[in-house]
Parts: structure tokens; sequence; C-alpha cells
């Protein structure tokens, strides 16, 4: 088959034939890739940040936001079968350890991670599990939502735990109104009906956000904190939702967070810092998000079908990947996802 | 009546005769101080390390853990009449916002800290308001439970959130065995079959952590990190509660939180500081902890009727509230609270 | 001022002239009614249903869901001053008791119940006191808003504790598309993507329903389990919300149940009776409904404010409340609720 | 092997040389069974009461509460091997229906239940899959906890569920001090500090329950509500919990209940029946339990290994088997469980 291989860091992955890949274990699944989305993860790991990491060995063949048609099953598979359009759950799990067996599965202590430490779906077909499938409502198509596969599960997997702590009258503000931002608001739409507040450096961004229903949006020109106070009487928000988590949102985001509230880091690379009195004085918490569980997925889907999230797509053939990442890296696909397909 | 009263910062509280308090608001309670706890935060106020945050009227009543018996009450009290003994939770609410109406009063829009920001209870009168008494049960001294109504409370709210992080087969670690520590570990005896490790610098306070049924206690000698992980797998625990937060605890308390567990700061001084990669990565929680609500502190004294919970403490005469001061700073009190008595 | 007052069961109430209400308490409010609901259950009072459950000394206003503007405070009352447009939660609270302190209001041990058991607000004025009093957003009109106070606010509250147990992909029926049907079906819109089903006898209330946005409406003619259990994938929906209660619907919502789900009681009359062999094996619950409390009425109104719920209404001068009355009893405001204002 | 099956309903089981069992699915493991619970339902199954709702054929192996060593497994298992020591659930499920990937396997959508619909454990060997398969604490004897497989797994998953309920100066009443019922005591003591009272016809039963740990006990002699109510001062329990289910505990049960408080059905044989009134009126709730997860029974056997439960036993070599279901029979095995040994 054809898949896109990474064979050494800071080159350009390679287009070309591979052997496909085999069922061997009972619970395997093989995958035809009819949908793989090209994150910014991509990029990554072939600039080398992964390579500690992942511990991958190269070449292996990427892609982690995968759909697809199932072609064959292993003799355990139930659930399933060969012709299911399917969308793919990032980790492959083990289904024994207590993490997987209290629903809590990406915690799995013997999970893999096809396109991060195995071969991924930027290829004609994947190897995956059993327990990654799942299937697709009639009215979905997997290039649609393939990219939901892995970054759009974040969102919507953070957005699910702060659902319980938004009734209506509540604030929530969002920071950060890109691929993952966009899923989450449109997950807090579907799921609550707390004020909602967007804060992006962009004005696209934010007059798409207002578009699909924010009720309020803020340039982060630097006021941002104080427009976000202003917003909620002075208080603060009681959940925010920070997709950036990088160059000052975390400070910020705690500034903007109410007493007894609790603010959600989902972005990454920058650094939490706050004085323990402060954490106790207001009674804040500060609350990790990781991908989405499998149930998670099955929801997410669930929202998706109903028409509740959409993602904007741009289409490339898997011959034209090479393209795709370079468009990505140029950032010459604003708002929008690339999807690699047949 | 008889008052410790700080006239200015940083000079002794004086023992005087000012005039009693009385009963004019239609919630007012009036009650006879049977006991008053003396704490750590007594002496930070005389240092002045509070004044900016009080923003207290010199001189002032000084004492935040009282206990005693009804003398008189308002014409809109119920549920409490004159005689009957009481602890009074350390806030002052107004009952009436948002906060108070979904019974989270820690967090009124409204609240009076009595012995913080006006009167408190270090004299033979105090003035509270109906909110704030919980009637004890027959078995209880004043003198024996005064130290809970903020210390103690404290420490079980803490350990109140965490409970349901703590089925049969978790693992919780406990940093710092002092008064608070002490209380904590009593409650999480109390109300969850976690296996519990104490941590604490002094082996005086592990062996007394251990009498009280710790299961592990580990002295913080530099290899308290390495221990702990030992003990939990190598893992961590589902739950860290830190109540020094100062120190090098923040880090370290982190660095024990399981993947997908919670990292409890009671105790402050110091900063948390972690990268948001570490927080989404391991998908870790930090919890702010304030004192409890007046459901949380009518459910220790249910605890500490039970027999599950108390204090080692030693009574000073009212009379002799600067000695107590005194022996408090000086470290004379070892593994115990100072109580002022009539 | 003018009242509606009962003189005597079994006869029409008497529109008349009383002595104004006076504030006495500290906590007291003194309320211009603006809006004041017809509701069946103050025809039931008049027939003498609620003789024995209210003990309530003839002659005494009626009125129980009622809106309108503060004229007086009592000295303790802040949070709302004369002017403030206001709704009535129809339980007057005490504040003081351990439910009350738990935010759990509406099982207050010394509540009383205006309109039931004391004067109500068919009336110019009504004396509530300031536990009861949600200031109305400037959008909204006391008329428009009144009939919440206690039907909207029933519903809401069974909807509130059900979110929960209602995620993406989820499956609720809603037996019951009358007043309080409507308000649910609105609140279940807002807060949940769940599947929802609406069963009624009525094929207009059915009508309405799919125009709010019920997915599915089913004409209660006797299959109506069998078609609950066709769109439920002959499983069941994850939750029952029976706004009946009566008449073959406790069992019919009962089998509409999935095992693991739960059958939500709101409307009543009826019985619920189940083998304990079917409660375990299926280990399905029963949850009991009552009215919503204080911060549930607070959450309402911002919905309400949001225009995500809505109710129509048909207004009656206070001088034509016996029309209302009469009309509501013959059947005559189908599909709306009566409301008197001045 | 030897085994017991059941030929015909009605005659006694045999005890017989089979065929031993083979592993031949991926995920299978092959158990020895060092001890098997002799159960009433095993009395109940040769009478033929279960014969329409297992639909199994005969003859097969009976016995459902089963612990032993590992003897050989599938080439799909992990998390455990030959030689380990381990109780089983009861239940052998798929996995990767919705309920099992959310951590509720007990209600998997393909799951079968040895020595009810397929062949169980009173044998030499017995064949289940690596899901069913907790490994057992060096400290503990599979004859020991044999009986916890199923009977001791429901209790220990009512209380559980009911821990949340149960904080501190709270009523808990347990009806039926028997062998669910003391696993169920045992649970709570270790869990919660709710105040205990336990209901039982035999004063034998509750000397033991009082032994325990129990706060109250009540002899069943038709003065039980009232003693119930006196108790909880007048107003009933926060949690019932029925392990009868019959015979009138059901509605006394409910009379025992706090308004807004919660009647646990475990027991069965009987009705729940309650005017809707009283459900919507006291806001109460009837929660259903089934049999516990798998993430139950690792916690369970946690508590075991604390030494938190214990179950008094009596052993029976394999040989005995048909003495042991007589004496069961024969009510000559009062407060213990009769255990299969090789």
């Amino acid at each position: 088959m054809r898949a896109v291989r990474v064979h050494e860091y800071e080159q350009k992955p390679v287009l070309e034939e591979v052997p496909d890949p085999v069922v061997t274990g009972p619970l395997d699944v093989l995958v035809e890739i009819d949908a793989a989305g090209v994150c910014r993860t991509d990029l990554h790991i072939v600039e080398g940040q992964w390579q500690d990491k992942s511990g991958v060995q190269l070449p292996y063949v990427i892609g982690h936001e995968n759909a697809g048609t199932v072609r064959e099953v292993g003799p355990a598979v139930s659930g399933t079968a060969p012709g299911d359009r399917v969308i793919l759950h990032p980790l492959v799990t083990c289904g024994l350890c207590l993490a997987c067996r209290s629903g809590d599965d990406v915690h799995c202590e013997n999970s893999t991670f096809p396109g991060i430490n195995t071969d991924g779906g930027m290829a004609e077909l994947m190897l995956t599990n059993a327990r990654s499938v799942v299937r697709l409502d009639e009215g979905l198509e997997p290039a649609d939502v393939a990219a939901l596969a892995d970054a759009g599960l974040t969102a919507y997997h953070a957005v699910r735990k702060a659902v319980p702590l938004l009734p209506a009258g509540t604030h929530v503000v969002l920071i950060g109104a890109g691929g993952l931002g966009h899923i989450g608001l449109q997950s807090l739409l579907a799921m609550t009906p707390a004020e909602i507040t967007v804060i992006d450096r962009s004005q696209r961004a934010l007059d798409l956000a207002a578009e699909l229903g924010a009720h309020h949006t803020v340039l982060a020109d630097r006021s941002q904190v104080d427009s976000a106070l202003d917003i909620t009487g002075g208080r603060g928000a009681h959940v925010v939702l920070d997709f950036v988590g990088e160059g000052g949102t975390e400070s910020e985001g705690v500034a903007m967070t109410r007493d007894a509230g609790s603010y959600f880091v989902i972005g990454y690379g920058g650094h939490v810092d706050i004085p323990t009195i402060d954490v106790i004085s207001r009674e804040i918490n500060v609350i990790g998000n990781l991908v989405g569980s499998y149930t998670d997925l099955v929801e997410l889907m669930a929202l998706t079908a109903q028409g509740k999230v959409s993602l904007r797509t741009r289409r490339y053939s898997l011959d034209e990947a090479l393209d795709a990442l370079a468009d990505l890296d140029a950032g010459r696909i604003p708002g929008g996802r690339a999807i690699l397909v047949p």
C-alpha cells in the first residue's frame, strides 16, 4: 500500500509503497483509511519534538486522526464487521487493566498510539483493534469527522468535564478559538446554557465564534482580562477553558477565574504558576485535560450526527500529503483542517 | 468584659476591660465564650501580616476559634436559644446571596470574620449571628472542640472533598502531620478505606500518626518522593493532601500525584508551578481548599461526638492569654493546641 | 386592597376588599403583585382537596405563582429593595435549619406556602420574605414569568436532576406535554443533547412539542410503550420523565425505562407498583420530584432571559379572577396559562 | 474432572466425572477451583425456579461464587498468568459493548453467567475469561473470599452507591442482617461515619450486628417502623438498605425513609407500591441494586485484605457437595456460608 512515512527527523516524510499491515491478533481490526487528519502535531513529529517521548523506530507511518471502512477483523471481534464505516479512537487500549475496566481507557497501562508511537493512518490501510472502533451514523462522512478523532475529542472531553459546573446563569470563558476551541465552543452550546465569552487574537476567529453563537467575543489585545472581568460582573468566570496554555494565557486564565471556580488547561507550552495562598484563599482549581475516552468519542459522534458539531475541512488526496503538510506549515489552511482522502 | 485586644501591630496585645457587645440585629446571637483557640494566625495578626488583607480598625479583639454558651438572641433567631452550648462557624454570613443560598456560605458576598476583621472571641462575650451557631452534642465540651472551628474545619473540608476519589484500593498521601494534618488523618480514617501515607519532618508527629492508624509513615528527609512512589507501586497517590504548601512540598506533592490524580492545596506560603504540558499529559488536578461550610462544621461535630476526631489541648485561663500566645510563639505547645477558658 | 379569598370550600372564591398586609418581621418583603398565575391547584383548593393537608384557616387569599414589584422591606433585608421587579419562590423558608443551610430549602423544616397555607398572591399585595425574592432581568415581564414560579419550577427541577444522566447519544421520554411538560421539554432542549421523545394524548400538544424541537412524538393511543421501545432500539430510555403520574403512565413509564435507567415521577394521582425482582434485576430507579429550590428558580430565570423557555399566557385583570378560574375549569385556556394582572 | 451437575429439575444434582473444559478463545482463562460458595440460589436452580430465566441446557454444572488458581490462559490474555490465585467476577462480559466500555460491565449486552446459564464452579475446573479474574492479595485465601464473589459483591455495590448520601450526622437503616446484610454492615462501617440501625427478626443476627459495630439494633416484632423513626428523630433515615425486599419490608422500608431520602432495594420477592403523590410530595427515591461491577469486586477485595470485611464459612469437600446443599436447605448452616473445597 501507499503510506506517508518519516524516515529521518527534520527531513520531509516520504510517500512510498510499504507492505500491507495484516490481522494477527484476535481483536485486530484492519481499516481502509478514507480520511486522515493532518495536524500540527505531525509537523512537530517531523521536527523531532516527539522523538524522545514516543521512542518510535523510524521509518514509520504518521497520521493519528483516522476514519475509514473496516476491511478485516480478528476472530474475537464483535460489534463491528467488514464494511462498517468507522472513526478510530486515537489510542489502542488493552481492556484489561483497572483503568480500562473503569471506563477510563485513556489511562490504560498498556496502550499504543498509532501515528505517534506505531504506524498510523496516512496510508491506504491501518491496523488497530476492536476497542478503538466507533461505527459512524449513516449521515456521517469519514472525511467530515476524521479530525474529531483526536483534536476534537480533546476539546469535547474538557467541555464534558466542565458541564456540571455550568448551569444557567454561570459564565464560561474560552481562550483560543482555533481548531480545538471551535469544537469546544460548539460542544458548550450543545450541552450548557452558560454565558460564553470567547477570547482570541484573531478578529476573524472571533467573528466565526460569534456566528456560531458565542455570547461575547473579546480581542486579546492586552485588555482581555479586564474585559472578561467586566462581562462577568467583576468576579470572573465559573470555568475558564484555556485552549492555548502558553504565552501568558496561563496567568490570564487564572485571573479570569471566579473564586471557587476552575481553570481548565487544554493547550500547553507554558507554565501554571500560582501562589499557594491564592489557590487556597480563592479556593480555585486547576484541571488537566487529555484526549477523551472511547465513550466520549461515541458521544461526540452523536453530537456530530445531530449537526451540533462540525468542522471546516479542505481535502487533499493521499498523493498530495506532502502538499497538505506544507500548506499547514505555511499557514495556508486558516480556520480549517486538512484531510487526506484516497 | 475582659478581652484581648490588639492596639498596635508588632506590640503585645492587651488584656483589658471593654464594653460588652450588645444584640442589635434581628439575627444577632451573643455568646459567652467558654473556649477560644489560640492559633498561629493570631501571632501573624499581631505581627501585622494581616493588616492589609483584613483592613480591621485597631484596637480590636482577636480570637477566631470559638465555642461557648448562648446568652441572648435577636428577635428573628430560631434554632438556638439562651443556654445552648455551641461552637461558632468562623464566618458570619448573610444567608441571602446566591453562594449562601446554594449552601456554599464560605463564599458569601457579605461575610465578616470575627477575630480577623471584627471583634473575635478572646473575651468573655462575642457577638455573632444565628447562621454561625452549631449546637453541641451533650457529650462535647467547648474546650475540647473550639480549635476545630477553623483549623479543624479546614482539614475536614479538604478531606470531605477528597473522599469520593478514595474508594478501597486507592492511595492518599498526607503531607504535614501537625494540627491540621492530625484532623485530616482522623477524618480520612473515619470516612475512607484508602491506604494512607503520612509524611512529616518530625518523627514524633509520625509516631502519633501511626498510632492513630496511618498505614505508612515517611520521614521527610529528601527521599520522601521516592518513598511515596515506592509505597504506591511507582505510580503515585490518587490524592495528595498538602497541609504545608511551601518549602518544596508544592513540587514534591505534584510529583507524588498519580496520573489522573489530584493534588489538594491546604497549607500555603509557596507556589504551585507546573508546566502546562505536565498538567495535560498527566491529566492532573490542583484543588484549592478554604475553610469548611456550616454543614461541614455540623458534620465534623458529628464525627467528634462519635469519638472519631479529637484534639490534644492545653488550657489557659483568659487571664493567661498572653502566656498562651508566648508559649505558642516559642514552640512550647508541641502536638497540641492552646485553648483559653474563662 | 382587593384580594381573591376562599371563604368556604366548594363555594366560589370572593373578590373583596381586605386590609393591606404589613411588614413586621426583619426579613419581610411586601410585594405589589403584577402577575399571579391561575393554576389547577387553585381549583382543587376551592373543591376542598387541600383542606386537610394545608390546615389553612378560612377565609384566606389564594394564588401561589406570583411576580411583582417590591414595595417595602424589613430592616434585615439585603439584596433587594423597593422598586425591584421580582418573581417569588413559592415557599417562604427559614434559612436556619440544616436543609436550608445545605441549599435544599424546599425541605426547610419551618416553611410556609403562600396561597396554600397562608395568604397568597391573587391580590394587590402579598407579604413574603427576602429568601423568596428573585430579581428579574430587565428583559423579563412579571406577567410572562409568573407561572414559572411553581409549575415551571417543578418541571425545571426534575430536568435539572436528570441532565447528568443524559449525555449525547442517550434517550429521554417525556410523558405529558401539558403546561409542565412544555417547560420540561424546553429545559431539556436548553441543557442536554439527548434524543427526546414526547408522548401525549393530544395531537395538538404533540404538534407544539415537535415545533419546539422534540425529536419524536408519539400519540398515547395504547401503542405508546411499543413506539417508545422502537424509537429507543428496543431497550427503553435512559430517563423517563412522567408529568402525568396516573391513569397507567406509572407502569408504562417503568416499561419504557432502560435497564439501569431512571423513571422520574413528577405528576401524581396514581401508584408506582413494581415487583422488587424487577427493580433489582433491571437495576432501575424511581426518582421523586418536588418543586425546585431557590437556586433552581434563579437558573430558570436565566434560561428564560435567554429566551430558551417561554410560556403561552392569557391575561385577565384581577377583577376578572373568577372568570379566569371558570375558564380554566371549563377547559377554555388550552395550551396556555391564565395570568391575573392588576 | 469431577463436577456437580443438574440433570433434571426437582431432582438432586449429581457429582460425576465430566470432560475437562478447554481453553479455545483468545481471552479464555481456565481456573482450578479452590473454593465454590453454596448459595440459596443453587437450591432455587434445582427447584427449577430459574429454568425459564436462564434457559440453560441440562445437564450443566452449578456454582456461581468461585475462587481458585489459574491453570491456563488464552493467547490474548494479559494481567493474569498460570499460578495466580484469583476470585472470579460472576459475569463473563464482552468488553466491547458500550456498557462494558463505560465501566458498567454488569449491564454488558453479551454476558454469560457461569453456574446460572453455563457451566459453573462446583467442579475441579471452570472456564471463564480474562475480564472476570481478580488477583488475590497474598493474605487472602480462596475459601475465605469465594462467597464474596456474588452475594458479598451485591451488598458492597449497594453500599458503595449509598456512601455519597451518608456523611457524618446522617442515618442509615439496614433491613435484614443475614449473609448479604452482614457484608453490607461491614462495608458501611468501613466507608461511612453514618449512624447505623440494623433491623432483623433474629436476635442472634442482631447480636452479631451489634458486635460488628452497628449503633442500634431493632428486633422486627411489628414495632420496627416506630423504633426506626424514634432513633432517627421522628424523620426516618437518609438511606434505607432493604436486604429482604418481601413480606412487608417494602412498605416498612419506605415508611422509614426520610423526605428527600432513598430506599435501596437489594432483596426481592415482594412489590414496591407507593402512591405517586407520596413519591413526589416526599421527594423520595427507590434505587435498584444488582451485583457489583468488576471494579467493585476489586475494591471489595481491597477491603477484605484490610480485614474490614469477613465471612463466617463452613468448608465441605467437593465430594460432600450434596451434603452442603442439604445442610443449607435444612437450615443447618446458621450465620455462615458453605464453601466447597477440593
